[in-house]
């Protein structure tokens, strides 16, 4: 019998406790021993449900209570849910999370206490919801060296992005449609802006590159820009516009960034839609690889968790694996990385724009939409991004720019 | 340090030679300690290898020798293979296979000793090559009922359909090309007659399901029939033709088929072309989940041999976990499954073959091809697949049917 505690009552955290109650006769023959919830820490209260009676406002209940043996982190935020936590840690308490921003700023610190306990830290849920990511490149990856993962990491954005296409409609009008639905939150920057992408690019990055544990120097641009005139460009070019996570080995360390890109038709992200997300990863041994599920969620959210518990009762006399990398690549500036960028600017056909955009930037690709007479989009040439930039700020002065984006990733 | 052998030097068994010679520093810290390759059981000579002094021509020095730990089985074939699998097993040694035969002919009772004797007996290669699907399915999923696996499980078939879908050519021409290209055998009738997809969702059946491993009772269809006529009026109905592997729980057991099926243009399985191998599953926390990558080729499946044998050296001191399943789903009849059907059709245009199929099927949609003026095709409503299947019999008597497949999976 292992028992279990959630801090948290919230989405999350209720449905483990769903989870939990009613697949427990299927958990208990995989995890092969009954897996008991035994208490709930929550301020609130919650006395019409029949589990009503395992509820505690007292973290001590949980993190100080002999009589557990996980202890599941749904509380959100790094405090006071790292506190707790780091106590039942080293209570000897093995210890499962979906909480990203913990991780991100304390996984490091939380993964040396839990091998100092011989107990285990988990947090497969932190990224992509209840796709399986974390796991496969941990262990079905193992003798790999991983080269790039290519994310669609937040649901909300691609949600937005997913309508913009098909309902033709502007970046307010999806936002306001995915609020409405529940998908975008009432303050939905984290999102919109591309942070909560770049967490979880981060945490990938690490399990996968040994990376250290610092989103701040992950460079991200949100979706907010994005208009109606992009989505029926990237029609007439064959490709998808989405907001990608990518983190990328090199010799010298890893480059990561977050930004919307425009993904070739017929390659399996571009057909990843509405709330769906999907990681495509690249190895020298396994070659290609994509996996792809609901990235967020009540149920999905805590399924992950649930595997996570799950692997920690067959593990529970001990750490399952040292974390795989104790060597780090170092982040390098990702503006050196090689790409090509779609630019939009003002100006009739066959006018100057035209000709100076050719002048500054070299044999481009120019593109044409009979519904914006106005303007023209263009495909440079590959160089470094930062260069890429440059020019396009050099341009700048001299003509109207609309839109930049990613083209390749 | 942890002891590996391999038996058989052939495609596979020389890529997990490779993975662990080349990146066995890797894997060393993936592992926790180093994972030498220290005997390679082969008939053949390979005096010219830099590792030649490794190898043998007798059994007795893999499976009896003390000093080997992890035993890799990459010969193929049931027989010697399942006899020196349980001679390694009695002989306290974990053994790693990719032979989709073998776990299907001998699966369940080497299973048996294997945990009998206290070792792990893992097999994550045999389906989908390097995709990591069993252990996700196993672990990540452990807290999920497993509701239905459809997979693109054979990348011989699946090459030779896109190569009909984009090339515009008939079955025997994308055969020859795959052929000569080696992405299908001299004699091809395992993959085309989807025999080797068999295989396969057997062994997902029982890992998802707990289903016996007796592939003989899942009907199966080949692709041999298909034509670039089929091919085109996909297009027109917006959808891509796939050798489908399904495996469906209901509440009284599960059925499963092989065959090939429209899938709608969008479904994320839709987009797996050319030699690329997916798993799409639902799941009843999780939802719908996609695992996609190379699901043949020596070094993604070697890939997923070696992530299987870092597996092992973390449980090398017992039995990972005893097998999921316990309970044994039945295998139901796969005709009584709800389908609508695909037919193609002899008949001109207001002719008596579409009253007579209205007449005899009800409410169907006709589809007609400008380049094929004397025919045509109708989709069925939904019905059990035996009822349809019967209906269409009936059909034979009174006209000319050219093609049948699912049009729904």
């Amino acid at each position: 019998m292992a028992k279990v505690a959630i801090m948290g009552h919230g989405v999350v955290g209720s449905g483990v406790a769903h989870i939990l109650r009613s697949n427990a006769s299927l958990i208990a023959r995989h995890a092969g021993e009954p897996v008991e919830l035994t208490r709930i820490l929550d301020l609130r209260d919650f006395a019409d449900l029949p589990y009503a009676d395992l509820f505690t406002k007292d973290s001590a209940d949980v993190v100080d209570n002999p009589q557990i043996d996980i202890v599941v982190e749904c509380m959100g935020g790094v405090e006071p849910a790292a506190t707790f936590i780091e106590r039942a840690l080293k209570n000897h308490k093995h210890v499962v999370t979906s909480n990203k921003e913990l991780v991100v700023v304390r996984g490091t610190r939380l993964t040396a206490i839990a091998q100092e306990n011989g107990v285990n830290f988990m947090y497969e849920a932190s990224v992509g919801g209840g796709i399986p990511i974390i796991r496969p490149l941990r262990q079905c990856l193992a003798a790999n060296h991983i080269q790039r993962i290519a994310g669609i990491l937040n649901g909300t954005t691609n949600y937005i992005l997913t309508r913009m296409r098909d309902g033709g409609v502007d970046f307010d009008v999806a936002l306001a449609e995915a609020q409405k639905l529940g998908y975008a939150e009432k303050d939905p920057s984290a999102d919109v802006l591309g942070w909560d992408a770049r967490r979880k690019i981060c945490i990938l990055s690490h399990v996968a590159f040994g990376a250290p544990l610092d989103d701040s120097k992950i460079p991200s641009e949100g979706i907010d820009k994005l208009t109606r005139a992009d989505m029926l460009y990237a029609k007439e070019l064959g490709r998808a516009v989405k907001l990608l996570a990518v983190s990328q080995r090199v010799e010298a360390g890893y480059y990561a960034y977050v930004g919307p890109a425009m993904i070739p038709a017929g390659h399996p992200l571009s057909v990843v839609d509405d709330v769906f997300n999907a990681v495509f990863v690249t190895a020298d041994m396994l070659g290609d690889a994509m996996f792809y599920g609901r990235g967020a969620g009540k149920l999905p959210t805590a399924s992950a968790i649930c595997g996570d518990v799950v692997d920690v009762v067959w593990h529970k006399n001990g750490v399952k694996a040292a974390e795989a990398y104790q060597d780090q690549a170092d982040a390098l500036d990702a503006g050196t990385a090689v790409t090509r960028l779609f630019v939009r600017v003002k100006g009739e056909e066959n006018g100057p724009e035209e000709q100076l955009v050719q002048k500054q930037l070299g044999d481009v690709r120019i593109v044409r939409l009979l519904r914006f007479p106005d303007e023209f989009a263009f495909i440079t040439g590959e160089e470094p991004f930062d260069a890429l930039q440059k020019k396009i700020d050099a341009l700048a002065g001299q003509l109207e720019i609309r839109q930049r984006l990613r083209y390749d990733f």
